[in-house]
């Protein structure tokens, strides 16, 4: 029996183990999460491990609400931060088999030197050990991200963002790490929401322009990424429920934005196209800069109403959609390879039945642009754990060439969240552990070696441009 | 090499043999079955293996068409019961990796004492032994319930159904094993077809009601409600092929009765939306009563049309559908949850390529109410194999808690059945004993064989509150 | 560690490499590829290995592409063979997992005995060793057909085609390997596309018909029908970006070709209904003349434009398409065999999503007409590799009876790919080794040494009546 989680941590084979020893100290690039540059900027010492761990952090609140843990441990403030800690520590042995069940053991090891299995019966002892460390300090954001030998993340960024506490990271030479905008106008193509017209309103004010038409828009969205450019940005990233695709002209993409703009609900159709055009229109001015395009495919948000009212977004009520999307998703990408400049592509995808839709896809649009100029995007989100990584890399490795993949990302809101890293370039090692093992690809170290780091970080810092 | 199917059978590590070792004993709470009250209460001894068996098992008869064994040894009363078992063990040794290889050694063993493979070769032998063993009694359905240790079982009760067996069984003191009734309104909602008239004066007979009008309805299987409750009734249940969601108002539902009655075919709009609020009516019911809900999502039944014309329903023509079921399903559980009531709810889908959309759409409305409010069904007809077992608890565990699940059921009409539940125990014990074998959960024996007891059986009597 | 590809590649227990030995030299009989018979019967020396490897198959030129290597090496006249094979070598190691690295080791080592693992290291010291060994000769179609040991094979053949080179390849008594036409009616079906007028001038012409009407379609089709089974055929195949069901009577049809004809654009539904229609009537030919009918359902061809447009169709540009296919593949199979006769039928799905789907549709519509009547095809295309086809079988397994299973084909352009035949029964030998060294499944040697025998060709052999 291999002990819980010790060093060799999903790691069977002597391949594996001699890969992992090789790309385990490369350092981290997290090209794309969730983090606040306020929160960087602002390095505050956190209070407790409440804080880190619970405070905003909506995997772990919808595991303890799948516990039957009341609300009243969850989000509310009607119970103390230990007494939240004590339910999450209730929760943990449920957990078995989820990834939340690692990560909370990885974090627990790499940042508190704590080996002990989390549960109601060590909950004190290691509630009272990790807060004695965190007063201890070295847990403020840019100690976290620096200990964790994190060199460049991309953050997620609106638009209309003023990027102003990036402005203040980078105006602080005393942070190694390069904080990066990314450039999500997801905003821009809601089109359809209710809350279009007020932010077309923080775009008019943050671009200086105003916008009575589709070119108006485009127009001042390139300004946007003009200036997103010139803070570094190298990447833009888009959430996609389903894949639009519906063409139309500018007259008709003028209607949409003045019907919207007079307070009509718009179509479905008319919704797709002007997503649709602004697309296109996006995605050449990514090419434009070198810059990489994320598409994260298929998340349903907010399912529950009543706790949406009562809590907002990301709170842990999202799940998977299943649309259709290999139509549509072949014919916007073709059209901007053809009619445009189609970027380097990340595709995400939630469902995992489209696991091998992308992974197919993929092949229809590489270029000598770069090696693997279109990426699967590594497993996300609710497949972020052993069983969905695996899956992704078996489906990079049967569709495409593995040795060009940029790899993971921790998508996360949490400055403890770094070990998914490490997690991932375990089962990457154990999967080429296994295949040389099994007599499926030759024993050559000294390449293999080097595609697992290349996976773990050169890749990305060549394929963004960053390096 | 292990021996085949001996007692350590799909139990590789020393953890998964005492993992089952203290769950194999546990009794067996069977919450959703089609055994028939009638021949519960009539207790018959049965002629020979063949009836056993073959008489209407459409599993077997299925897999018999595809080793193109002709139809004249399967449903015909052309050829002998021994005929047609013969007919049966010459199917056997093809169905090499398939679940009724594993159930048909599994029932030999544990109900005959009978441990050699079922083959031409040992047909006559087996069709001997076996029947001798019957004619020497103990398999009743009464007795093969009792030395299955099944402690409750819930059958599958139209809404229209006087429960009259169920009366009887409840009457006669001798049967120790409690048959409550299941509530399946699926004729209620099948407003679209042709039965549907026919089932209305059923429903007004029983209830005493007249229908003319959507309230009406509602009254009367809120009546009938009562009455299944009355027959300690803990369990709806619902089969659909997709997930409908269109809203109504009540003059717009009065007007789909009406239009029904007058002989007219609706609209699938007109059917979707009758569906879809009386779904979200009987879910307040059944809240109301603390009833689980199962949804039976995806089947598509009937597919032969010769064959139906033949030999009707349930007789091993049914498919897997392949609708989107994500926003629909979300919606209904929403409007559940916001306008009304939701009741506990376990959601069982038959498309494989649903398993993730499930296990995600439950975290969307857990609550406090009871631990693993919402339920992901176990692996359900075609997925009732090894590795589709394996892979629903892979999604229990990777998107919820597996500890708060509520395990196993046969869906069966026959009453050998009960080995899958051994089944599925082997499975589940085998899987956590890899997780710990593996270092990838610690050894905490006491806590897990706690758990694997609660998953046979404990978790389902505390979710339906049968205990 | 197991060596890398050696006689026991994929095989790791006993049982698993005594079913190999038991059926590794059984014939080939390829009853699917896209071999042409021109060149067969042309039977030209090749150049070197560029011209047998990089000549036509795009597999490679994806896989190229995907590692950044420019067109200029993959289907441009501006490089030697030399300098492709060499981006060839390049690609190669990237490929980690992917099963062209399988296959290109396969060769090299059963066609010129060289073990060494291709790399830019190994390039040119292979490259020579490999074009010693073609120039030695034993590498023109023919030899490598014979030394394979493939005893049949079926061609895809356009329905219009003469089948000239089939008539020559016949004639010719020096060659051992029956090579049987196989009957693709896609024009016929695509009445949408831009070429079925010019299509139908040649049907026309071959036919010595004229056609006017749908009738006339039918007439001059069962024509073709005729004389290809005049040349031996024993297949028809369909290849199906989705499944049409929309039913027309003949008026209705009639109505479609004359609006066709008249140069007008047809609806989806008008071009559906026509290719409903018209796979009834063909299925009942094929069924009256005991073929096989394979429908090839999901691929989504062509997506990228430019490239369409600099190099024409199946050069690397297709991928896997995601529609709904269970109900009107439902609907179609049963109208067929309700209305007219449903012939044995091969169901081959691209999306992996579909194998439940594909395999529980199967059980719909087997019968006593031969043992597997309806069959689920081997892992295809993208799906092609050790984990799909170890899904594939594991769901025929789970669904069906796989000791009726017709096994595997190469779907290939190339006269190298028959060690796919090997890949194809290592995994088969491998996965019921798995199963009776684990106690799955009873070690009775000589039933599984038959039924690998079977898989590998007899049972094909029997299915297609070419015995």
């Amino acid at each position: 029996m291999k002990p819980f989680m010790d060093e060799h941590f999903l790691l069977t084979t002597d391949t594996a183990k001699e890969l992992f020893a090789a790309c385990k100290d490369e350092p981290i690039f997290d090209w794309h999460c969730h983090l606040s540059p306020k929160e960087i900027y602002e390095n505050k010492q956190p209070r407790d491990l409440a804080e880190l761990w619970l405070g905003g952090d909506h995997y772990k609140w919808r595991a303890m609400r799948s516990c039957g843990i009341s609300e009243d441990y969850i989000t509310s403030e009607k119970n103390t931060p230990y007494h939240k800690f004590r339910a999450w520590a209730q929760a943990m042995p449920q957990l078995i088999g989820n990834p939340l069940y690692h990560w909370t053991h990885l974090e627990l090891q790499r940042y508190f030197g704590i080996t002990k299995p989390l549960s109601p019966a060590t909950c004190d002892e290691i509630w009272e050990q990790a807060n004695a460390a965190i007063n201890a300090g070295g847990f403020t954001p840019r100690e976290l991200i620096e200990k964790s030998n994190v060199k460049i993340v991309c953050t997620t960024d609106d638009a209309a963002d003023t990027l102003e506490w990036h402005e203040k990271i980078a105006a602080d030479r005393s942070f190694a790490c390069r904080v990066l905008p990314a450039f999500r106008p997801d905003k821009a193509l809601a089109v359809e929401s209710e809350g279009f017209a007020y932010w077309l309103t923080q775009l008019e004010n943050v671009s200086g322009r105003s916008v009575n038409s589709f070119s108006d828009l485009c127009g001042a969205l390139a300004d946007r990424i003009g200036f997103f450019a010139a803070h570094g940005c190298r990447a833009a990233d888009h959430g996609l429920l389903y894949v639009p695709f519906r063409r139309a002209n500018q007259a008709e993409l003028d209607a949409v934005i003045q019907k919207k703009q007079s307070g009509k609900h718009l179509t479905t159709e008319e919704a797709d196209a002007f997503k649709t055009e602004l697309l296109l229109f996006l995605a050449d001015e990514y090419s434009a800069r070198g810059w990489g395009m994320e598409l994260h495919i298929g998340p349903m948000r907010n399912n529950n109403t009543t706790m949406f009212c009562n809590l907002g977004p990301d709170t842990g009520f999202d799940s998977i959609g299943d649309r259709q999307i290999a139509e549509p998703l072949s014919r916007l990408l073709d059209a901007m390879n053809t009619e445009w400049r189609l970027p380097r592509t990340v595709l995400f995808c939630l469902n995992p039945k489209d696991n091998y839709v992308i992974g197919s896809m993929l092949g229809n649009f590489q270029s000598d642009e770069v090696p693997g100029k279109m990426q699967m995007g590594s497993a996300w989100w609710f497949n972020d754990n052993y069983d969905g990584m695996r899956a992704q890399l078996q489906t990079v490795m049967n569709l495409g060439a593995l040795g060009t993949f940029i790899g993971m990302i921790t998508d996360s809101r949490s400055f403890l969240s770094y070990p998914r890293h490490e997690y991932f370039r375990r089962i990457l090692c154990e999967l080429l552990g296994d295949l040389v093992e099994e007599g499926k690809y030759p024993a050559d170290m000294a390449f293999l070696t080097e595609t697992v780091r290349n996976i773990s970080y050169h890749n990305a810092v060549r394929y963004f441009g960053v390096g």
